[in-house]
């Protein structure tokens, strides 16, 4: 298989150019970034994850910006290099200061820290968080 | 080796029984939970994560409730059973309704599902975020 | 230490270069990918991975191509950008399709998305599934 | 926060009953498991993840098999106990033989070993996998 | 699918009698432990699993307590806890005293801590370590 | 947020210039090495990390060389290039060797092959492992 490349605005079915078009007027911004051209190559998952993801990162009873933070977070924890540099910039925009990433990096740091004390420990969850 | 066990407050050293002191001291409560009776087998380890941790977790740019759902959701990335119970408990005391609690799951699934999509679908970061 | 570098066929062992042989007959490919020409530094690595990546991904009750997808689904939720290449251009060689490419993603994403669902929600195993 | 519990049939509002009929009637199962009692506390997930596990696990290019055979691979990568089981079951009711489990696990063991083996040797993509 | 069983020594092929009476004289106990009669029901992944432990964990340039105290590493960071337990127990009779284990999970903490930030500040490997 | 840029020297806060001055110090090193010069964006974290890292990889029950044998091992299963280009060059310092490393490198793999077959295969710890 050839490394998947982007699906360009031009190039794109009318059903992909929709999903484009949506993108950038939600986001008042000239195109789409790289992870839905590649994505495009997948016409129903591209129409499926926008629509998913613009349920999910609606503000409610968390706002956007505490939903971008633990977008980053999940990011880190999971090695998504690209994710990581997106989801900075959008939680950026939503008022993420520089200052906040500094503390959301230090959290995922001593979380990801204590998670392997607890599993190496091999720790029993208390009862009072059980009940 | 036999399975860890904890460590009670009866047994403790003193140097032990010291950071289980300030625990229940700063967090009000009559007993410290398994985390740390576990972790106190190496009381090195014991202080310099409690002292790390109210460092971390201490308000700042971000509140306390914020770190805390940040720390569920990397602790559920990282399937950490003992954390996502302890520190779903410590986020519900910072205020957590069930209905964040929600959003931050979903969050969290989300992350994890367009994470995997743009690892699989080798999407290069856009000049845009690198810059 | 120096970043590991590619053991050429020029300055191979007799023994590597046996292993090289043998793969470049059994893929019918005029060279060894990276993957070979790296671990080729620790010859006995070499031989063993070599011996057991063909009894592991032989037909079977399996065929040929669903192991490799397997084998991409795997290396994209470890997230090993070396394997994801590699595995693809073999799947491809053994039928994969673009729309199975398409579909395999899919399926890869919405696991990860209901991994951390299970996980983060604690749900317990059903009797019917421990039995 | 208490541990999660499930949403039993009778304490489900409208909308929550409405996709556990759907999924019953979908499966032709009598009850739906505990993934979806417990979803099912959010139930904009529920529904959600419902109308996307169906549209990504209806047979297209790869066949209901074949999905559920990269469910359960995807799901021991993930760590994720109860999606095993779950997944296991499923794939067995779609057709998956002790055999074909066995094949799998082997894959699932044998890309995890490499992936490990690329990223820790720091192996480059040859450019025959990256143009 | 039913979950996974174990294999007893009397219901195992002559195949499989074989590997666990190795498995016994090799390491002086009177049964082997689950790990082995679970994959038992694979007796070709049985055998090779078997085969590549051996090879890999004999002394060499490193000595088995240094090679079962990586193997309890990587099981802690993979969130294996049955290998955590397994290996754990190993180590000790290769001469991991209580202290060692203290200082390992330490480093495995720490570890985790900076590769994630290495990762979430998106950190470019030095010229120095690339050549 | 635009991307992280490291913290020369020059643009140091006196805080940030002492611990830099420090890790120089302690190492013998005519400069830091980028880790430190991006986490440097946050003085609280840099400070308390190279505490904690001082701390956590001084010979103690095991030695230097194990330990960051160790911290290799671990950044290799959490996918951190980063870490296992500086780790490595670290331990290959404390006394690593060519042979040393492949050996390593094969009980990581190893490690990630049974880890995944007894989560896969579900297998229950062992009583004398519980014990």
């Amino acid at each position: 298989m050839p490394r998947p490349r982007p699906v360009s605005h031009e190039e794109a079915s009318p059903e992909v150019r929709q999903v484009y078009d949506d993108i950038k007027a939600a986001r008042g911004v000239p195109d789409v970034n790289n992870f839905w051209k590649y994505v495009a190559n997948d016409p129903a998952t591209l129409a499926r994850t926008w629509a998913s993801l613009q349920e999910v990162m609606k503000p409610g009873a968390l706002d956007s910006l505490t939903k971008e933070l633990l977008y980053v977070a999940v990011s880190v924890a999971n090695g998504c290099d690209y994710c990581i540099a997106s989801h900075s910039a959008a939680a950026a925009k939503a008022g993420m200061t520089p200052a906040m990433f500094n503390e959301l990096m230090a959290v995922v740091g001593m979380a990801s820290e204590t998670n392997r004390l607890a599993i190496g420990w091999r720790i029993p969850v208390d009862d009072a968080f059980n009940s």
